[in-house]
């Protein structure tokens, strides 16, 4: 069965948009945006309009490239102390010379709608943030709309990135899944996705998963990307991890890319804004 | 292989001795015991005696098991305060009324020698803390001194709990290895464990890890117990997970219980302490 993601997003936009009607003040999201990455204002773009559905006003600011770490932090500085902005997110990548854990920390809590600074990932890593980083609260969402149930499954997650890999390895162990963490480095991961009930893919590499290492009946989470701070890669396209033709034939339940789990992950970011404005 | 851990920790008490000589200032470690625990306290009387080795004083901070998490936090903000105390810590776990990450949250990132607070583990999560969790820093004193790469090995981690498998879950990731995070709900260990060139073990099961399940030639790290948040578990006696007879004549490496990793986990808390007052 294929998860249609465009749908579910848009149902959360109908539910943040009555919510930010029912609040007394109007929601802005910032979206700091640096260099000419075409992928990325893509990425901000659809930001932009997912907002919009929701009643959340948006504004982009954007640096070039050259800023430097400093200058950089300054200016997210700024824009988080603005009392307008409700919430405020850098989109990832950043250029490589920028230190980047830097730039998140200048976001504070009460405003840090992707769950990056390290007083929110502290928050998150005890289990103690009142929300999720995006992805982890779209693969909640799917799981919760498809009655599936994370306890004793068997999850293999591919990637261990700051934004997929890493907040959605934490989370699934500390539902009671085992969880096993594959990165480039693993020599042979058929064994770890022969017995997954769960695969969650957050790399960026076409075709790293095909059909004969799908168990029958699995599910699948294509991420297909994880804008890995430092990469350096141009984020041009949207491509998912996983050879969709084939690999869906097998499985039960499994996002396309595009239209599967990135509008939920955008639609999960404003809900965040909404509910870090209650 | 055996793991004398008693003679790499004596090794690094002469070397903390040394340095803590050479500071211009005397070094006191104040632990929180709360309750009549013995096992509590056994921990507290190694973790004295250790301090005594590496020339750093030492502090008992009793309480009864019916206090509150308001008194204990006010008192737990007090120890922090004083000057006197370089470093502290609290011995989990507490009694179950006690809402623990509360309780450390109290302790300011430099006195926080366990890296346990809410933004240690901030730290320690985006990879900027100073120090490591005392588990992590002992399985990583392990693998330097025998030679053992991270990068490409498969790990088993069984249990997911504060001190011992979420830290070292992360920790392994981060430097490139294949992780497998196995908990009580995983239905069948043995394919993850059979395949694992390094198991970690922090459960409290005795006899869990059993010679067929373990792989020629393994790394068996057994911290055998995990003293979890809240568990209400008493800590009777210092006992592994591995059935050790058995498992190693199999192996290349293990740590014994006791005497092999837990005095590591010691002298590395020691360790944090001067870390922490360079």
């Amino acid at each position: 069965m294929l998860i249609d993601g465009r749908k579910i997003a848009d149902e959360i936009f109908t539910e943040l948009a009555e919510r930010v009607k029912q609040l007394l003040k109007p929601l802005r999201l910032a979206a700091v945006l640096v260099g000419e990455n075409p992928g990325l204002r893509k990425f901000v773009e659809l930001k932009k309009s997912a907002a919009q559905k929701a009643g959340i006003d948006f504004r982009t600011y954007e640096f070039p490239a050259s800023i430097t770490t400093q200058e950089l932090r300054k200016k997210v500085v700024e824009i988080s102390k603005a009392q307008i902005n409700s919430g405020v997110l850098v989109e990832l990548p950043l250029p490589p010379h920028i230190n980047t854990q830097y730039i998140l920390n200048a976001i504070p809590e009460e405003k840090d709608v992707d769950v990056l600074s390290q007083k929110s990932q502290g928050a998150f890593f005890t289990n103690r943030s009142q929300i999720l980083p995006p992805a982890v609260e779209a693969v909640k969402t799917i799981f919760k709309k498809h009655g599936i149930e994370v306890k004793g499954k068997n999850c293999a997650v591919f990637g261990y990135g700051l934004l997929v890999g890493k907040p959605i390895s934490h989370w699934l162990a500390q539902q009671g899944a085992t969880v096993s963490i594959i990165t480039e480095h693993t020599l042979d991961p058929k064994p770890y996705i022969l017995s997954a009930d769960i695969i969650v893919s957050g790399v960026g590499k076409p075709n790293l998963i095909t059909a004969e290492m799908v168990r029958e009946g699995a599910i699948v989470i294509d991420f297909g990307y994880e804008r890995q701070a430092g990469s350096g890669e141009p984020v041009a396209a949207i491509a998912g991890d996983v050879d969709f033709e084939a690999v869906s034939q097998r499985v039960s339940l499994i996002t396309p890319v595009p239209g599967g789990v990135g509008p939920i992950v955008i639609a999960s970011v404003l809900k965040n804004l909404v509910e870090l404005s209650k």
